[in-house]
């Protein structure tokens, strides 16, 4: 018998980074904590996992608290593998991601690390949940996020979740002075975004780019995680990876393949 | 005007793959072809995006045609970008992504690299298909494949595919003297791998891994892309990226968060 739920706790901008930092904190109010995270920042990952190349996973001692935590050298969804398969002497309670420094509602879900591990969580089938702030900043502030953090956890652990469902939590950057007016469950806004590569010229003159972007919105209702979040709600999608388009698939049988 | 369609090819196997030479050949009877595919192999590597790095994306002179190719530095998802926004001087009539040497069906479309390309065709607007055959070898036979990817190909260039929709297009490896059965629309089974890491240690005594996994099938379906490409048909799986789980949306806003 364990008294305390066992927590996963991983992200994509590596082990050092403040959102991770403010997650285990909040974590360590609820269960037994263990660290796996990727050793270097792996933004936009999406669901990458390592085939061609070896892993590395080391534990490392923290100065500042006595749990066990582990840099990973793989990707956010090879971390939850290596704690499932190879870390972990029961299957966790409960996954946390994040909290990531900047989006992940709409379509950059799919670009994400961050959701890539709670939905690598899910397939496992463990209640998983990924953290996010709108706010790309080192120097982000999380200390508003702490409370609704703990109750989404909590609320997980107590109703579980359906098989192959996961949480995509994303919280809005407040201006000075403001608080979240909520919590709004949402769906996935329709959007994408339009590239604007950056061409450069390399010391031995060649060519090359930076991938860069805007964020182009193409939904227009109020029940989208966009909508909340420019609203000032923190956004609640509930997500699947069945990826299976179901509408079309009766349209499909009428083609002559 | 342009009396041939635009028809961008791309893969995740690298563009010396035998698997997208074979595509090429195909796509070059139905329309004008550009290849826009990795220069070195993209197995696993999902929907990534290169956010933190350089992208090289250099045209090539391939010697036995006289078509537009290009190999990109960067991941699958990078190709279509940078093939949307910098190299094409028009929005491509299909896109298609492949042949993976090795299967996309069930879970394994989401660390797929194929199938992120086809996806971020879709996510621009693009028709795209992505096609895999069950055979990991470089020297696998895609003879049989040709009439059907044709086919294919050409009933969504005639009919289109709704918004937010790609196809997900599974060969099964056919034991010697056998045909395909036929083409199964199919949905995506519910599976998972069982990780089984391979701990070995390197020349320096530090401890690595190497990411192996059986596969689980958590499906009794026949109406799955496994059930499809265990009987010898094609499976083709229509494919969306809208993620959000609607049919848990009601029950979590019963939630007290």
């Amino acid at each position: 018998m364990h008294s305390k739920p066992l927590i996963l706790v991983t992200n994509d901008d590596g082990i050092t980074a403040p959102g991770l930092r403010n997650l285990i904190s909040i974590m360590d109010e609820i269960g037994e904590v263990v660290v796996i995270a990727p050793d270097s920042p792996q933004s936009g990952m999406g669901h990458a996992i390592t085939l061609d190349s070896t892993i590395y996973c080391d534990l490392i001692t923290n100065d500042d608290r006595n749990k066990e935590e582990y840099r990973c050298s793989g990707t956010p969804a090879d971390c939850v593998k290596m704690a499932v398969s190879e870390v972990l002497d029961r299957k966790p309670d409960l996954c946390v991601s994040g909290i990531n420094h900047g989006s992940n509602s709409s379509i950059n879900i799919l670009y994400s690390g961050t959701m890539s591990a709670a939905i690598e969580a899910g397939i496992e089938g463990i209640p998983a949940i990924g953290f996010s702030l709108l706010d790309f900043s080192w120097n982000a502030d999380f200390k508003k996020l702490k409370q609704h953090i703990k109750k989404i956890a909590l609320e997980v652990l107590k109703n579980g979740l359906p098989e192959g469902v996961v949480l995509n939590v994303n919280f809005p950057k407040l201006e000075e002075g403001k608080d979240f007016k909520g919590i709004r469950i949402s769906r996935q806004a329709r959007a994408n975004w339009k590239e604007e590569f950056d061409k450069r010229v390399n010391p031995q003159g060649k060519e090359y780019y930076w991938l860069t972007g805007k964020f182009k919105y193409l939904d227009e209702g109020e029940d989208t995680d966009i909508w909340a979040l420019e609203n000032d709600y923190i956004s609640v999608v509930p997500v699947h990876f069945d990826l299976t388009a179901h509408r079309f698939i009766n349209d499909l049988k009428e083609w002559k393949l």
